[in-house]
């Protein structure tokens, strides 16, 4: 069988707990999981820099060599397709994602018939942590630490 | 029994075949549809120019004199009144959609008290499209044309 | 344009008032609602008599021709099509009943492609009486009378 | 049994009858309920002034020594912390509202292990009126007053 | 301020971890937690038998004087109001059960006004323990303790 | 690698078009997928005789040797473990849904650590179909066949 390449987009504003949790139980699924940092060329609206983001990814992984971490500014089924993944892995923590998902996830299939988009349920510990929320204890000087599985200096 | 008007609001950025398959299956419950793109004369932040999709939207309507399509700029209650509409016309794609068209509708009907804001579930095939990931897809130069029930020059 | 004959189905183990603002609210809408309280031949595990049932719907709206009530035990789809009417009239309280009523508004357009379920979003002052809690109330001897548009005896 | 301190935090813009109405039934549970409306000093995008808002909601509890109003720009745990609130008072309206506060109770459970988030059910008659909902309605001229427990001028 | 006594029925086939985490976190917000087992005199449905459920109920809170355990067959809100508990405490663990808690809570408020239901959204690590999962994994002979705040015998 | 064999567990009462579906997606996975058909040795209350359902199953995946169809009474975690299944495989169609496999999937992993349940949304043509529907439509005397991936007799 082909190796199994599973893509894990997302905008990682911060990469969470949460997030490391979905790519360790997705490396029992596939042969390799891409983590593939999406952003938005034209507007520089993150509020952790990409390439520090990058960096701390990287970090969590540094003894995985079936994980690969990657920026990309284009349409992530068109990724997926230009690097041979033929599988996206995603969390679903909530009913609110569930509804996200299912919209996106029938609109990559439309845009890349092959490729099959994977949910893990994100685990219990983990679900309530958002990147939004992470964003905004941290804008506050809150301690975020708990929620990250890297140090950030 | 005085003429059956309904008006369909949103702010169509844009315009989606689920859109289209709402107002078809409209005119079977209605005399006449009027599509009704809302637009904030302050802010000019769509990303279809709205003079644009008016036409887009009058060409796939283009035989069917039942229905009208106008813009504008008011509240959609008020509108309503205004042209002796006395129903809302609402596609509902999930729970998320549902929740939020239930707080509207119930506020339309404090507004106008005769107005009665109708549902039709969108069929499967286009529940997935939302103009939001239309318009995502779009931006990354992605082919949106089986979305559309129109051709985007 | 032909006549808009409207089926409301349901069990109506009870009939409440939520039932009621639906029926009212559809008679803006349709020519004639009837209403049709199934019943499965085979089993006899309604709370309140169908005939019991029956009598107190009618004469909810006795002076309402464009309302009729009547009882069926065959497929909802096929009840329509038999009578002539093209649509089903259904009331949605939350996101346990959309999702339900989405499965099955489906289902019914596969039986009989020409059947439109028409959705109205339950008042909120009714849209937490449900039949099941109502039966739960009166099984112990709890007082229901507000929340039936007829009075049991 | 030491005072039990409730904190009700939010924005605020504007606070509604909804928004009241959780008060008011939370004073049946607590000793004092502080209000707090949370702002960010950095962006100045309220819609409604802070400083208005401010004395609008204490006009709404004048006889009642019991309720405070404040203002503040910082993390909600470690207000609460701070003033030795031990509980959060939020109201629920429908799913959106509890996927997005059962994220945000967790994270304060982290920040603050002793702080604990109570909610009530918003009542069916304000469960419609959002926030959001009101500004737009505003923005266009249309009479919100019904929605405020306070005369705006 | 007069004595504040939470009921916290259910029909606990059985108890769970879940259950006891709601009693044990009420009590912060209590002075009397009543856990009130119900059942239905009529029908013998019950998986775990009553009466070794009120024991194993009375042994998780021997020590706490300030919880009572009780069965009851009747109304909640009827005996709410007999044994002079003003709230209902519930726990949330999911959008199904807020739907249904949100129900069942306006008609208690209609039966018994003086009626408040206060809601604590279950700890993530027990919010997947439901007693009917549990019932299903004990009639198969699987491993159920770890879940429960009591030894079965 | 070691051989990816995954559990689809159901009761598949009747199996249908939506199970397929997953079954087929679940092979491009998984290099083994087992069809189960979960039954309650005491109670036969199954609509469709299990070995008649047995037999359907099996011909719909006559050329395929990835697929193995069976019949289990005992906990599903116990199953994958006797039978070196390390994932489950499920479909998920709605927010209904989400909420009752997310509890399970929690349980599942408490009863046996190492599986992994691995979650597909059921694509939108099949969505709306549920066992439930059919059985009800079929009772009827309606015609399911488009909604099955075999052919009754």
């Amino acid at each position: 069988m082909e190796k199994r390449i599973a893509l894990f987009p997302g905008s990682f504003d911060p990469f969470t707990r949460g997030h490391y949790d979905i790519v360790m139980r997705g490396l029992k699924l596939f042969d390799e999981v891409i983590v593939a940092i999406g952003y938005n060329s034209k507007k520089q609206n993150r509020y952790f820099p990409i390439e520090h983001m990058l960096q701390s990814i990287e970090s969590c992984f540094e003894g995985e060599a079936r994980v690969r971490v990657i920026t990309y500014s284009e349409l992530t089924a068109g990724l997926a397709q230009r690097i041979g993944a033929r599988y996206l892995l995603r969390g679903l923590r909530n009913t609110t994602d569930f509804e996200y998902e299912n919209s996106v996830s029938q609109v990559n299939r439309h845009l890349y018939p092959d490729l099959e988009t994977v949910f893990l349920i994100t685990s219990p510990a983990y679900a309530a942590i958002s990147s939004t929320i992470i964003r905004e204890v941290h804008k506050y000087g809150g301690d975020v630490s708990e929620f990250l599985p890297y140090t950030l200096e």
